[in-house]
């Protein structure tokens, strides 16, 4: 039996990897420089349009701002993908950032950003990437994530 | 005819590169890794003073948010120059991270940030960085943008 | 005469590294990726228990926020040495993130990251790392630190 791709994984969870979004302003989607590829900020596009808006603690659940981190994370791994062909030359994911519009009072980011880490995990193995912070922010701000990793061989 | 060099592609802007500003606390402002050039915060310098302060989309407006990162960018190439001597060495710019302080009700903060991706694009050429998020936050907090780009050869 | 090992310079400032923190949720401390070793966000604990807990500027002083940031950067500092088994390996720390829990009226949160600086500069030599930025947050957010750093042959 051969070992599963991400691909089939992400696929498992029942999980559909979009074209990867077109950026909201003049920049790239991501960059390979050396072994890293660089992606840009990521929000919960779904057929073209964000699936969750709204600030979590507030407008929508928990539950659904780690749906919401979930589905930016497959839009991230969409840019990746993009940017390297095929998901299994990811040797792995090294860093991922979140920044989540979040209500005052909702203590529990760090669980809605775990909706990101599980899909890692599961797509590319069992060690999540190291979150050096899980922002949350005023006003109406998407949840916006960013994930990388080096090409294999790194 | 020579191609032109970054900083004759700035000059043709209009904009002039600052000598790099002082850091304001205790730190450098700028590291080589590798191939990789790893700057500081900058903030919107201009003769020693901020240029712009107060928060977009109140004290100040979005056309001056776009100036505001505009020029806090010609601060962030000013020390790549310092790190590298010359801009043509510089591969490219592989992320741009913007700090933005907004009025909550203040939602054209990506539009700002591209007066940074703007420079960036018109100084080393058609890519723009990858742009992993574009905060916003609360408080009288400077707008504030790290660029850094790979060496040549990398 | 021998000189100091970090480990050696950070216990004549009266600190001790703990064990490293575990994640409080679904991510690794820390991964190396070439000559990089990329940290999770840090918080201010001690004895398996946060030293500091609340606004900088409100119910903690500047003092203590600097206190705080110093007592984050321990436990970045614990993490590295995890990853590379001596702290004499580290060749420099190329990049300080903070993110502070401040009030709004406090402006003085670069001088409490320099809790931080001042710790990797006692540690690792005279040269503080970059900072991209110096973030401050709404909500009750605990103060939070990634330092990171190439092993010694970067």
């Amino acid at each position: 039996m051969t070992a599963k791709t991400p691909e089939e994984r992400i696929a498992d969870l029942g999980l559909t990897l979009p074209p990867p979004a077109r950026a909201v302003a003049n920049y790239v989607p991501w960059v390979i420089t050396g072994n890293l590829v660089m992606t840009s900020g990521n929000l919960p596009w779904r057929d073209g349009k964000l699936a969750y808006v709204g600030k979590i603690g507030r407008e929508i659940s928990g539950e659904d701002g780690y749906k919401s981190c979930q589905l930016s994370c497959v839009n991230a791994v969409a840019q990746i993908k993009q940017a390297v062909g095929e998901l299994s030359k990811v040797k792995r994911i090294v860093r991922l950032e979140g920044v989540l519009g979040v209500d005052d009072a909702f203590k529990e980011h760090p669980k809605c950003l775990d909706g990101a880490s599980d899909l890692i995990n599961n797509a590319f193995g069992r060690e999540g990437p190291p979150r050096p912070h899980d922002l949350h922010q005023p006003g109406d701000a998407a949840r916006l994530h960013v994930a990388r990793g080096p090409v294999r061989g790194d």
